[in-house]
């Protein structure tokens, strides 16, 4: 899977990813009001509105750009039927050749786990398998250790998929946990005696580049990726050179407050190794675009689906040519 | 909320849970014959035999035990269908009087954790709120720090709710992160200088206890528990010497190995501040009485689903009377 995904972005020469996070707030006037007409003020509307929405995003990006990113919260807030729009936003997306990259934060016991790693491996019935979510890749936490995440790295190898593991997340709450330092007395495999404190990410990352280390691929990147928040550019250089075979997802780009420059040392020294993520700033591009929809006046409604994703290709495009300026 | 479920508690005199986490090893023959024959061999099948094994398993315990704990992803698990299954359990659960703990362990970023919160907050679509998931509590990931819980404890607050933070889990890759020593020289709020190292899962209860400190109810305990696995005796006791004001939520009792001798030092000296959950061992229990159902033979089916029930009924009483001999 990270063979195929890194062959996409190099085939497009752009290493981004479209956050597929759609809320009520982003819907233009006249879809909203077409999906009310029909659905009522319901939860299944606003998730109607949801599976148009991104297949406009997806028909006028799924040339650009290699991959999107469901969140897959910002659907099962609406209950069963924004669960059924996030699955059928993961089918759309793959039939129009994206790499799917579902954005679960799963994470639990391993007899659990394993039940969660059906997003991956899919799940048997009486000896046949159903693919029920689809998704390419998914998110997982790391708190609850190593036999949390095998069930996943499980998955990964016997159906071609890859996990991008919690490392360093973008909020700024991230720290609480992930910052705190690690006293320089615990145990760590490869670690010298007498090495300086570590924190807690970078423990993780310790055993994100162990889970990986058997799956390095053709393009010299395991199947066990890191999600490395773009907010952090000190933590993000720190984590590259310890992890030379370990692909980043990296949040936080846009909206979140990072830009292109402070990602540079996120990729390797080809420009390879990591896909960065934008959501609002391009899935909501319209609503720069057209300032004035949704407002009182001339331009109330009109904005068409069509409008909303060629915005959407146009922020593409440019978030593309950054990364493109910055990773040369 | 967590006033309601310890006066349920204290009325049965049962600080106990059942998990319900249904797999298809665990359904009765004829049960599984009439889905497959209603709806094929198909994940539908699986979920329709989960809603009518739970509701028998309710039905058989409601008026013994104060709660359930659905574990979510043994429903994701079969996708769409499997998740109206879980809705359907947690809906069937509350009608039944019980207080519905979902197993859910979310956790993201500030954002996308208020559209996660949705299970306790509900969504509003145009002014009207939707209670679509319809927990009492659920259960959250630390990892992501405090600004990614703050939109569930907001939640608990605004619609009387609970959340329990993963403190230390129950399985024995927990260690992995939970346990690393955090150096002494960071700065934590309430701790003494030159104060030994402290574990992650230690930082995370202290974060728990500042989280929680603002909803003290009337029996002592606040809203934001904690989840701390009956598999770790001594640092549930440890955790509960530091968090007199946290109510416990204790998996991994019965299959997954701890006894009821192992969790005294869970509860509080009046034995209460805890509520222990067993899955398999109550809702598997028929499996154990009638050893040959689903063997060739004689007794290869004939297991009703109100057998099922019976069985859980008395393997659930059996833990109570365990849990009062250890708590009084």
């Amino acid at each position: 899977m990270i063979d195929r995904l890194i062959e996409r972005i190099e085939i497009l020469n752009n290493p981004s990813a479209v956050g597929l996070d759609p809320s009520p707030e982003m819907m233009p006037d006249d879809l909203k009001r077409d999906m009310y007409d029909l659905f009522g003020k319901t939860p299944k509307a606003v998730a109607e509105m949801f599976v148009r929405f991104n297949a406009a995003i997806i028909d006028r990006t799924a040339d650009i750009v290699p991959a999107v990113k469901p969140q897959i919260a910002m659907y099962e807030r609406y209950g069963l039927d924004g669960i059924s729009a996030y699955l059928r936003t993961v089918e759309y997306a793959s039939e129009a050749g994206l790499t799917v990259i579902g954005d679960i934060k799963r994470g639990d016991v391993a007899g659990t786990a394993e039940a969660y790693a059906a997003h991956l491996s899919g799940v048997d019935v009486e000896g046949e398998r159903f693919d029920l979510w689809k998704e390419d890749a998914v998110t997982i936490n790391p708190y609850l250790g190593g036999d949390s995440a095998a069930p996943f790295l499980k998955a990964c190898k016997d159906f071609d998929k890859a996990v991008f593991v919690l490392v360093k997340t973008s909020n700024a709450g991230s720290g609480d946990i992930q910052d705190l330092r690690v006293s320089a007395s615990e145990p760590c495999e490869g670690r010298e005696a007498n090495a300086p404190d570590m924190t807690v990410c970078a423990r993780v990352a310790s055993l994100v580049n162990e889970w990986g280390k058997d799956s390095v691929g053709d393009r010299g990147y395991s199947r066990v990726g890191a999600v490395v928040g773009a907010t952090h550019r000190e933590t993000g250089e720190m984590l590259r050179a310890m992890l030379p075979h370990t692909f980043f997802l990296v949040p936080g780009y846009g909206a979140q407050g990072a830009n292109a420059g402070d990602i540079r040392g996120f990729f390797d020294e080809r420009g390879g190794g990591a896909i960065v993520n934008s959501s609002r700033g391009i899935i909501a591009a319209w609503m720069k675009e057209f300032p004035n929809a949704g407002a009182q006046g001339a331009k109330a409604s009109g904005i068409s689906l069509d409008e909303a994703g060629l915005a959407a290709r146009k922020a593409a495009v440019e978030m593309r040519d950054r990364l493109r300026g910055v990773i040369r």
